[in-house]
């Protein structure tokens, strides 16, 4: 019982995560590839319904908002334009006796706490707007001498025995061609937002697009992450849905406060309670932002950030322009106040961009509920998914009360009724309370039993997942009654 | 008109798919990245709605077969047992004056090819004899002596000036961690059923899975083609639909045949035609498989390949099993004919593979439809995408005859009220008949004319997009309605 109970509670989600399929470590039978995940067979289902709710929100409420699918693979020039060439690096430093490897910038963030801890904020604060000047410098050689004046040992080695600090570029990259001259580097995307950029002028043509308009996209993005921990909160291979908004220059703040509501309206359709959502904006902002907020769920490892938006001029229309010297423009017909038309302008562009994998974590983290149930010596620990049932991996379970009289039978015919409308699978293995059990672990929010009533009168029971309660209903409504509770509308009528 | 006709519908198919924004070339500001394409706001959808038809068709109506969700980043051993590493190469031969590179197989392939046109079939065969003894004995000096006996020249410079054959793998590699002694070297994976194998006790365990039992997967995969081409058909990045099928040993021939044509009834069921479908056996087995067989579409290009049917035998979990150290075994407790269970073995797997990608590119193929309608003066050629409504990127839109009178709120809202139920569009800009004109290019199965009688009776026309026939139904029936017509359910149906 040493570790702190916010610990204990991670690690019980990644054990129920593993155990009831949701999310497997990578290649477990090599021992695991660092930093990557796979989903299992609940929590493949339970993702794809998380994205399919953002992709609906986008581009099926929204006329003006339509969606792409960029390849992963992009011209180099792309990373030249937006600037992750030259700037996405971390700092990195080694330690020569342990060969240990750290972010130079989190062992000074790491002493700062220290000072902070020990009472004393203005020596943190001294570290860390030093920190600061030295790496908006590029000064890496003083960011080295910085951590050698503060003590700062390698917490394996304990020695301070360090190498240079050297900038290390976050992107993956490979050949494409072959081993001949005309073979190029290529990266593997660390964000999709880029390829939503290239493609404006295409989809604004083919689209006839008229701005305000959006482009969202649901793609895989790579990051060669040092320091790479929290289950799937950062992974190397991880998932982004990102919309960008273009917008007329001098209207972006309007539409930054818009995107703000709307997005936040959805985390909570999907079930995230508001007390567990917070903005937490920006103070520094990234060089292509003149606005920025997170919005952070709080996860047991404290609130962090989910899903950012952010308000990036034209930064990445004018980097195109410039480097492909193809104009990204757009000709805009309105008038303005002058009667005149607004006439022709790279747009400003409002960004929300979610990490999918961590609405999965944070969906995940919060459905996951233990709970006191019964009363004296029928007082046990309830554990199950208190997922919306749009989400939810199977819809229903159908489950025979016992095997024989032809119980079985009634309920195989049932689970074949409603297969084509939403998933449902058919359980007779073991005692009824065990089945019940097995679909609270996975979140099925809806159980129907096949009793010897049902034999006799088509009816069944629904019995519901959250308050166990069972409601005894016609075989014919099956279809319409759960259909509808299950349905993406749900979730979309609330954004 | 110097072109074959078969290469103008397939140029007209890659126009109409970038003009109406199904296909753009990727990075094309940047003047494009070879063998990569990005797909546009109406392909995401369409390619989108496939995906999820036959993500449905497998993990909904099958209670034996679910899906997970592998990273793209697997430990580089999985390709050492896959085979991969040691053999996943083409024999390559570059042309010193033009500085082209082929794969030395189509070289000779191509001349083979010269001698059957000219009647010399005994020539071909004994051609593609003794190349496949070369390639088989890895004699790569011999494949390129052949050519050179063969006079075989290169294209462009014309000359048989060849540097010498090499096996070249069509893995891409990235290195992971960083550039210290922890870093290594990773595969963008070149098959997704790697995945699936390594995973195959954590979903069969977890999800309590009984043989025969799947596991299906929708995911990128990456092979660095040398020669691609054929617009879709063969990219460098692709997107891969598989089901690894776990069976007994011994009964894989029966579900190899059952696969087969519950497949073919996929392909029917999503409105690909029975006379453009065929089985082609291979007759060359992989090192893997006890059978294959493709189902083949006829392409603009010819009958190609769209989806592999494969009884990969124990081949993948058997070397997984090897390299790991980890035993890959099943417990069946069924009992066999002398009445004992059937116990341990590794199961056998029956894989049915399908090109994302390919199976987009037949279906918008087999859409594209163009017609002459109209007599005498009022003939006129109409093109449309006879898509099946449930994979049409929108399902309705709202046409107000007029802008005036009422009549544009009114067909805003009522595209405002399908919106949550199905993806509908509200257009009023031009003439009607250019609106229906734009729908039926990018396939819209239902357009819903708002005009005078509306204001009075709350009715409206639905006119369909293939018959172009019109009906006069009431608004309130809209919903369920299209929403039937529409609704995957349509599609599983009929599987």
């Amino acid at each position: 019982m040493s570790k702190p109970a916010l610990t204990n509670s991670l690690q019980d989600i990644i054990s129920h995560a593993k155990e009831y399929g949701f999310v497997f470590p990578s290649s477990e039978i090599y021992d695991g590839l660092q930093a990557v995940y796979d989903y299992g067979q609940n929590g493949v289902e339970l993702k794809n319904n998380l994205k399919t709710a953002w992709w609906k929100a986008m581009t099926q409420l929204h006329d003006n908002i339509v969606g792409i699918d960029a390849a992963i693979f992009m011209h180099p020039l792309t990373w030249k334009a937006s600037g992750h060439v030259d700037g996405f690096n971390d700092p990195m430093i080694d330690n020569k006796d342990s060969k240990k490897r750290y972010r130079a910038d989190q062992l000074l963030e790491g002493k700062a706490e220290e000072y902070t801890a020990a009472g004393e904020a203005e020596k943190a604060q001294a570290l860390l707007a030093e920190m600061g000047r030295l790496l908006s410098a590029e000064d890496l050689a003083g960011v080295r001498d910085l951590i050698i004046a503060e003590n700062i040992v390698c917490p394996i080695s304990k020695t301070a025995n360090w190498t240079e600090v050297r900038q290390f570029n976050l992107m993956f990259s490979t050949q494409v061609g072959s081993v001949a001259e005309d073979s190029s580097l290529i990266y593997l995307r660390p964000e999709t937002a880029q390829g939503i950029f290239v493609n404006f002028l295409n989809v604004q043509k083919t689209g006839r697009m008229k701005i305000p308009f959006g482009i969202a996209q649901i793609g895989k993005a790579f990051r060669n992450e040092i320091v790479a921990r929290q289950f799937t909160f950062r992974m190397r291979e991880f998932e982004q849905m990102e919309m960008q908004f273009f917008v007329r220059p001098g209207t972006e703040m309007e539409w930054y406060s818009a995107w703000k509501e709307t997005r936040m309206k959805f985390h909570k359709a999907v079930g995230l309670p508001a007390e567990k959502l917070k903005f937490h904006d920006h103070e520094k902002l990234a060089h292509y932002a003149n606005a920025a907020v997170d919005i952070e769920f709080e996860f047991p490892f404290g609130f962090r950030e989910m899903e950012g938006i952010h308000s990036r001029t034209d930064f990445d229309l004018r980097n195109h322009q410039e480097l492909s010297k193809k104009k990204q423009q757009y000709f805009d017909a309105e008038l303005d106040a002058n009667g005149k038309p607004y006439g022709n302008y790279i747009p400003y562009v409002v960004e929300t961009s979610v990490g999918a994998d961590r609405l999965f974590l944070a969906t995940f983290c919060n459905a996951f509920t233990k709970e006191t149930v019964g009363e004296g010596e029928n007082e046990k620990e309830r554990t199950y998914l208190k997922l919306h049932p749009a989400l939810a991996p199977i819809k229903a379970a159908v489950l025979p009360l016992v095997k024989k009289d032809g119980l079985a039978e009634k309920g195989e015919a049932i689970a074949q009724s409603l297969k084509s409308s939403f998933r449902t699978v058919y359980d007779d293995g073991g005692a009824i309370g065990k089945r019940y059990t097995r679909q609270d672990l996975i979140g099925t929010p809806f159980c129907i039993a096949v009793d010897y009533q049902t034999m006799e009168d088509d009816t069944v029971t629904i019995r519901h997942r959250d308050s166990m309660e069972q409601e005894r209903v016609s075989i014919s409504e099956l279809k319409e009654k759960i259909g509808y509770q299950v349905s993406m509308e749900r979730i979309l009528e609330n954004i």
